[in-house]
């Protein structure tokens, strides 16, 4: 067999949440919530299916979903986005990524990735025969030094990738990072993509910008987000891309004959969902209580933690309880002795780079962040 | 901008129905059912919710749901199926159909593709690089020259994608047909995508015989089905692929970064509803019933009537009613100035031949295809 991804194996989330599982630990690896998601989104769901629609959706998305995103933008943004020629629905944000990927890349283009970073993006890249090139960050700012960044595009580079808030750093781009980033793009004709499913999850008063509100990344974005993250339903597997037309008309020509339409009765349910700002508007605060609550518990655990400015995570940096360990090791060895599971590091790092720190996410229900910090009290 | 697919347009589907949507048109175009799903199946969506299943399932699927597919295969057909290691739930068949040519093909592999054939199989194959080769089936009966088929394997052959029940043609594989595609496949080692949605849909007492049912077939193909057809919920967009562990591995390592998880409150829906043959069982009455309520119809309208042996659609010869006209200018005129809109045959036809042929989507309510009906007595 000439496999496609012949180094790739199972993904580290199900990996640990697997172990957790098997050893019945808490799970605070796999960023997902363990508390319900809201009602009226259900009962929303609940209706859509008995109003008959259960046959496909268009193409693109529901219109009227499309149409409450346009103005969920403009609302809250200021970002005025053509509905019918700029957004697309997915089958969540994961398929978003790789069908951009897919729309741009061909086998030996090369494509710009910072190092750690989501683990999705490297392999979809080498699904199309194409060459993640990477830029390596190093804790604990992860500070994107973009003359390096520069200095890794060649005559066949044609994307960078970015994630912003960042997963798993945590970090938010300034303004002066989007700039560089947008001069680098325009210089060398590159296309963005900007990962943006933490949009909402921006911490301490600090603001996320979009790469939809800096007009030279605008006309060569594709920017991606996640109703999962946003309305804690991971499991629904819907997210979009906003992009300009003529890229938006490129991706739904893959999209088309990828998925062709994406879960109908959910989009009916987001998009009446969405038409409420309440549902979203309180969860860098949520989120913050939750970060907060977990934060001086891995501190007495031992645990010295590096700052979270967004997304659902907390890295924490484990040398003062154990040395000479790996992460891989610490993290198999925390959710199998001390019932906690976590995400080692090394993982979002494809150099290896093992820095000994692990990820925690505090999407979680008091009850278990208190549990958890109740179990990782016997660390010391 | 590269476009990685530069010759492909709008699906027909998505055309066609908006058409119809456009001119009031009674919609057999596009094919998905008019009438709602069971019940029971939106009951089982509202508990699966309600139960708290609403964040990501397992990368390769609910295990109930994997299992309730396993066991269905046992049971209907004898056949037996590693629920673990065998079968992948997906985003959709056509999300199972891109994902299975993604795993085998690298740039400059070919794959054939019978024609006509479903209108993804070709772009899929294409946004990989690769190159679909076409071998020519016509009406009216459409029949495969297995050894037409063989010339056409070269050394940069890796695939043979079927489609059996085939849609648009109807046609069923024989034994004969199976043991032929499975002496070419062991002979140049290539892999077979059999898509087979329509498994239930067989008229007449008709069987339908699946790759998996053949062993030689078996060990090389990827074996692709849709509950979306089988349930009347193509709008929920779950399917699954079955394949040899060593090909579902492949196959998981691109899912798992095309699109990680499938929506888990539909797959748990789906176990349930899985559980009890009754509701598949009646398929091929209930659909043979629609068949012979649009045959007469259609034949008192002037058309002349291609055997229907399965899927949901009924192939028609227009040229009795008007000659010199494309079957894309009879399909428009059809929608635009008798309000019944159908699909032009053509566009299954890479060649672009065109034997005078529409196709018509019969999974309708009752008065759905007596008002069709009654509108195209106007014809004559
Ligand atoms: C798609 S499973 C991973 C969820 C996630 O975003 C994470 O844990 O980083
Ligand atoms: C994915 S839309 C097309 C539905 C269908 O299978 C058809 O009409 O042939």
């Amino acid at each position: 067999f000439a496999s496609k991804l012949p180094d790739v194996g199972t993904t580290i989330f199900t990996v640990m949440s697997q172990l957790a599982n098997e050893h019945g630990a808490i799970n605070l690896s796999q960023g997902f919530p363990d508390y319900p998601c809201h009602p009226d989104l259900l009962d929303a769901l609940t209706r859509a299916t008995r109003a008959g629609h259960n046959q496909y959706a268009p193409m693109a998305g529901l219109p009227a979903l499309r149409q409450a995103i346009a103005a969920k933008l403009q609302r809250s943004r200021g970002i005025a986005v053509d509905a019918d020629q700029e957004i697309t629905i997915t089958a969540g944000a994961t398929q978003a990524i790789f069908t951009a990927i897919a729309t741009v890349l061909h086998a030996s283009d090369e494509a710009i990735v910072l190092d750690p970073s989501y683990d999705s993006y490297a392999p979809a890249i080498a699904a199309q025969g194409a060459i993640p090139v990477r830029v390596a960050l190093r804790a604990p700012d992860y500070a994107v030094d973009w003359q390096e960044v520069e200095r890794a595009v060649t005559p066949r580079t044609r994307m960078i990738l970015i994630n912003n808030p960042n997963n798993p750093s945590t970090s938010i781009f300034s303004a002066a990072d989007l700039d560089a980033l947008a001069a680098i793009a325009e210089r060398h004709d590159l296309f963005v993509l900007s990962d943006e499913v933490y949009e909402h999850l921006v911490f301490d008063g600090l603001e996320h910008r979009s790469v939809l509100a800096q007009p030279a990344l605008r006309a060569r974005s594709f920017a991606i987000y996640s109703f999962g993250k946003t309305f804690h339903a991971t499991g629904w597997k819907i997210g979009y891309c906003v992009a300009p037309p003529n890229m938006t008309a490129e991706l739904r020509k893959i999209h088309q004959f990828l998925v062709f339409a994406v879960n109908a009765p959910a989009q009916h349910a987001l998009a009446e969902h969405l038409a409420d700002p309440a549902h979203w508007q309180a969860l860098p605060g949520f989120f913050q209580a939750k970060r907060d609550r977990l934060a001086p518990g891995l501190r007495a655990a031992g645990f010295k933690l590096l700052p979270s400015s967004g997304t659902y995570f907390q890295l924490a940096d484990f040398r003062g309880l154990r040395a000479n360990i790996s992460d891989v090791e610490f993290a198999r060895w925390l959710t199998i002795e001390h019932g906690v599971a976590c995400i080692p590091l090394s993982v979002f790092h494809v150099d290896g780079h093992d820095a000994g720190l692990v990820r925690f996410c505090f999407a979680k229900r008091d009850e278990t962040l208190d549990a958890a910090i109740a179990r990782l009290a016997s660390l010391r």
